[in-house]
């Protein structure tokens, strides 16, 4: 049987990010965290932490911290007194969903000691980061099954391609007096949309590219990378750039004209999924099925019916 | 004299992220950026580049981007035809920033051939990055000059602490009927405000701390890590958490009534720095011109006047 005791020690100074503020958040001293470290390496015969600052896991580390994790959650589920009150629930997902629908998903009164570590990245880093323990659960674009994990289909989260209304004016986006909208826009046209400065969330966000592709056949000459869904929607208003922003984010703008589409009439749909792993705890069984439900509410059916 | 074609080669590898994009970029084979670089490396007797996905610079690979991008600035500056059109400048500011007052500070109509390089992180990162030459400029609440840099004091952006109606409800955050507001609170509703969950940015966030420490002389107990200022707000507004948010990003709450005050009166004020080189090209002193002035419309001054 494990030594929880050094366990405790371990996922305190990944979750503190410190020796001295794992010993204080242990009422330990600084000496006995280090102690019960040095102590889990002899028995394993291997490092858990990197010495770094912060101390990061080593592979055999947070293989123990995602254990740890795992028996917490356990523990708290038995619903006895002394259970853990830090059951922390650590997930990746996708900036526009953090930005718009999700948090009121996360709002759970049954589970109400729930921590929630949220980290915000594509949906590679995502999987990689479940894959490797660092994350429990991933919210992205992939269906790709992780190897003992589930897929749930969320629904599409629809995009659409805005600037102000005078950044549409100045760079001449849409279709002058006498220009014929020809397949894939007229050659002149095609030409202003490549060179309009575009927003670009970071860079593997590729929803600008395409919009461009599919409807001029060309690419983004001019690019602003800005890695901030807020601050994205702001840069569109102030006539930075044009970008691909989610209806859920900015009707309110699109209502009062402070943004417009570039090209009437498109939309650019991406799917969500839910990725978790097979052996579900109560906790992520009930935050799932709130993630399901929260879902439905506002995205669209990955499948349209019919 | 620096042969600039393997610069160039060197800068479109980091910029785009790998030797294919480069290659296309820069209308060359994959095979030809390839000889670029190893013929600098042959010059320089180092390698420039970290052969990892992506490649990454060097030390000495980053002088190099640092010191081409200086060039291709004051080329453009010359307003020769021929002049690059993609001078690129890269900084680092905070999220509150970008999510508010800064975009439009962005938008500089005599320079449209500017694209802006966006990272977002705290302080500490930033004026590493600037020291490294990661990046070019940085808007950050440190005063502390760089060896070799400026600091331009910005402003204070004014924070408050904030929940929905209902999370204070339940929380019982309001001194409630009969209790005295000693100093600091009272012992109940000092635990009551320990106790109710807590939205932090991430680790380098200390206002929530900083704002529990001063009204009730304690530390949040549970935390939600929302690395988001939008997801942040709509954690806030759906009862996730409370939390300090910049009253230039939520007045509209405020004025509808989703978001209330936790502690009516409380505000916390954090200072705004601009930080660039003392050589300055003439983009960077339009740049420093539209963001000062834009600062002073939206942040209160730094020194209270009087």
């Amino acid at each position: 049987m494990i030594d929880y005791r050094l366990l405790q020690a371990l996922s305190a100074v990944l979750e503190e990010g410190g020796f001295e503020r794992a010993a204080h958040h242990l009422f330990l001293t600084q000496s006995a965290v280090s102690q019960r470290i040095k102590q889990l390496e002899a028995q394993l015969g291997q490092p858990v932490l990197v010495r770094s600052t912060p101390p990061r896991a080593t592979s055999v580390g947070q293989r123990l911290y995602n254990h740890m994790q795992q028996v917490q959650q356990l523990e708290a589920e038995l619903g006895l007194s002394g259970a853990p009150d830090n059951m922390t629930i650590r997930m990746t997902v996708n900036a526009d969903s953090l930005a718009t629908w999700l948090p009121a998903a996360l709002v759970l009164p049954e589970h109400d000691t729930l921590r929630f570590n949220i980290s915000v990245d594509d949906q590679a880093v995502g999987l990689r980061q479940m894959k490797q323990g660092e994350v429990m659960a991933c919210l992205c674009a992939s269906a790709e099954r992780l190897n003992g994990g589930s897929v749930v289909p969320l629904g599409k989260m629809r995009y659409r391609a805005l600037a102000s209304p005078e950044f549409i004016l100045r760079h001449r986006l849409h279709l002058q007096d006498g220009e014929v909208a020809a397949e894939n826009g007229s050659p002149v046209h095609r030409e202003r949309l490549a060179q309009a400065p575009c927003l670009v969330f970071n860079r593997d966000d590729p929803l600008q590219h395409w919009f461009l592709a599919e409807v001029a056949n060309t690419e983004p000459r001019r690019i602003h990378l800005c890695p901030s869904s807020e601050g994205f929607v702001q840069s569109a208003l102030a006539g930075l750039g044009y970008g691909l922003m989610p209806e859920l984010q900015i009707y309110q703008h699109l209502s009062t004209g402070r943004l417009r589409d570039i090209v009437p009439g498109y939309v650019l749909d991406t799917p969500l999924y839910w990725h978790h792993w097979q052996t579900e705890s109560q906790v992520m069984v009930a935050l799932r099925q709130s993630i399901v439900s929260e879902a439905a509410r506002h995205l669209y059916p990955l499948v349209d019916p019919g």
